[in-house]
């Protein structure tokens, strides 16, 4: 038998709300073992679990496109500092001491994080994976793991890498999935870039990698390859529908169009873009073109947290005062760029409220003081709340957090606290 | 005999935390009336009421320098629209129908989002002030209240706003103080503002007004009198060491030494000046005159909230971005503009906890998923976490908020969700 959840009198945001008068009305919502099975059931329903949904309303979660989690455990570490040095000086000498352990703790803490802000997915390129997914098994979110390629790898570490994904099977892990995730030109040769393609394509995974992040990455591979990122990537054969491009930010229309016939999802970073200076995202010529955005918080080192609200406000902030248009990216753009189209990324049937789609949601209070007064449902979520109005997260047609608390936490900050002072 | 408050084993952070190791000790703190009596008091010193601040830190409250608190009650009516639309066609026409209650609640609702995300003084400018005092008083804040002055008041309104002025006692009134408050170079003349200006030296009041917000505003001043607004504002005596000046955006160099050499207080407003898409702060100039630039949160209508931690990130977020340097701006930096710098513009001793100033203070969290692992309090405090790790709000010696419960908070909720639908 499966598992049934009853949530009522919840309210449900039907029609994207232009008019201040479209906020929906409540109802009963049915989850039957992992899909939402009827948005109007009646009120006596039998169920195994019943909510009371008064006073809440039901929204799709998040689905945090371009992550490293475990880098949690370097939150604050080193900030207002060139990329460079950032890098050099703080960032890897910290990582070069990381054992398997960090990552399983430092990853428990990312998705601590991603369930309190109302994820319940993240597209993840690190190392030590197993332990990337032990914690994403323990803990009930969706996850695409990605296996990170890099040049400076042995070869017989390379084989291991592609060993690893030929050999995977989802069917014995519900919510993870693994990807290919050559990590960027500039850290990945065109050999290694031809494989990844290749082994992508053999294993049906997606292919995960950062694309013209910086001005420097583009001047670079001028030198180098004569030519543009995208322009590189497309002529070696490896933008197709399975790639998820992280950043994005420094392309012309041409390239723009390129992704697009491709097929390719771009994933928006603004936090990241504008913490490290990187630069702003060309949201309007996407937009334009039709191309599948998400977005993503990158890791906590240049965020510094993974809440995909605050990246929602951001996106919106920076795009209105950057084109000196007020009317641009609405609120229900960066929610549908935050949700069904990260969901859509990935194939997983989910990111709406709709009978048959996964259960993934949220129930956000109508009480909190900043969801008062509610004209418009969608422009208090993207431009008034925080996170701390979320009060339940379901994942998968399972409760992963009720009453703001997740099993388990208290375990997870007394580690984190006792390990990195 | 005055109230005692003793906060034992709480985390001061004396240093200001440039490397990962400077984060201070816990210590016991004792607070004697509305001031800090001893910081490193003996733990059994015995007082009224004892807070346990284990696993907290202890921090200055927020300075809000720029407000209309009572528009809470116009959050997310009417969004991403041209600045023209939205006032001609939503704001004005609501603004029209209320009524001194409306005033009443929407401050409450503004005052109870204030204190929930740590603010506790702010600086407006509204009409029905006898509400919005009424409001303060009762729910423990500070207020700088604006006596709003625009040209369509008639002469007999005008007389009844100066009188006001003119009779008021800041004795009767602890934590409230009025404002002359002239709304703008394009909403009042040349005679009113040289009204206003006398008015404030008369009555020694603070006088607040928004000034170069936008380039219209700018293009319509030299039209009018071919200068700029603060070189017109300047010509006609206005400019001194009581001026609070809001936004500031449109300014050159010489009217930035202007505002310095006069001591005028400078107030940025970065979601509302990046949603109005009204455009990007000078900081970096503001802060190579030394001007004391301070933070606002500007209205809810164009916000949509009150929360100067998301403020102050998207300050620095904003600077890092728009010069393409993420060394510039601190988290330490804005965290001064947030609290400190606006304090010490209407000379309340307070925002920083030290001995003899008054005892406005946070206690924020050290277990909150966001605030772990805590190599640097204040980046982790600006980048990384929300409101929701504020466990305690004290305003001048009293505790306002505990456990993150504001006295009444559910009687405002349901009020509002009653009146705004």
């Amino acid at each position: 038998m499966l598992q049934t959840i009853l949530i009522k009198n919840v309210l449900l945001n039907r029609i994207k709300p232009v008019t201040s008068k479209a906020n929906g009305n409540t109802t009963n919502i049915l989850i039957e073992g992992n899909r939402f099975k009827n948005l109007h059931a009646a009120p006596d329903t039998k169920a195994d679990i019943t909510i009371d949904g008064s006073d809440m309303a039901i929204l799709p979660p998040f689905y945090n496109l371009h992550t490293h989690a475990a880098m949690d455990i370097l939150r604050g570490y080193a900030d207002d500092m060139p990329l460079f040095e950032w890098l050099n000086e703080h960032i890897w000498p910290f990582e070069a001491k990381l054992k398997p352990d960090d990552i399983y703790w430092g990853t428990r803490l990312a998705i601590l994080e991603m369930i309190k802000s109302g994820t319940v997915f993240f597209n993840d390129m690190y190392f030590e994976i197993d332990e990337t997914i032990r914690a994403v098994e323990e803990m009930g979110v969706r996850a695409a793991i990605g296996v990170t390629m890099m040049e400076n790898h042995q070869l017989a570490v390379r084989e291991e890498k592609f060993d690893l994904l030929r050999n995977w099977s989802d069917n014995d892990h519900r919510r993870v999935m693994l990807t290919t995730a050559p990590h960027a030109i500039y850290t990945c040769g065109e050999q290694l870039l031809r494989d990844c393609a290749r082994l992508a394509a053999e294993t049906n995974t997606h292919l995960h990698i950062h694309v013209s992040e910086t001005e420097q990455e583009v001047t670079d591979c001028l030198k180098a390859h004569d030519t543009t990122p995208v322009r590189y990537l497309d002529r070696i054969g490896l933008l197709g529908p399975n790639v998820v491009a992280a950043h994005v930010v420094h392309v012309d229309k041409e390239e723009i169009q390129i992704l697009k016939r491709r097929g390719v999802t771009v994933v928006h970073n603004p936090c990241s873009n504008m913490k490290l200076a990187s630069g702003i995202f060309h949201f309007a010529d996407m937009m334009a073109e039709g191309i599948n955005v998400a977005m993503g918080t990158d890791g906590s080192s240049s965020n510094n947290n993974l809440d995909m609200r605050e990246e929602m406000k951001m996106a919106t902030m920076l795009a209105k005062v950057s084109t000196g248009d007020p009317t641009c990216l609405s609120a229900q753009t960066v929610l549908d760029w935050a949700t069904v189209n990260g969901a859509r990324a990935f194939g997983i049937d989910a990111g709406v409220i709709a009978e048959g789609k996964l259960a993934d949601a949220l129930l956000v209070s109508l009480n909190h003081e900043r969801m008062v007064p509610c004209y418009n449902l969608t422009s208090n979520w993207v431009y008034a709340t925080d996170s701390s109005c979320i009060d339940t997260v379901i994942c998968d047609g399972r409760i992963i957090m009720q009453h703001r608390h997740v099993d388990g936490e208290e375990d997870i900050i007394n580690e984190i606290r006792k390990r990195y002072k």
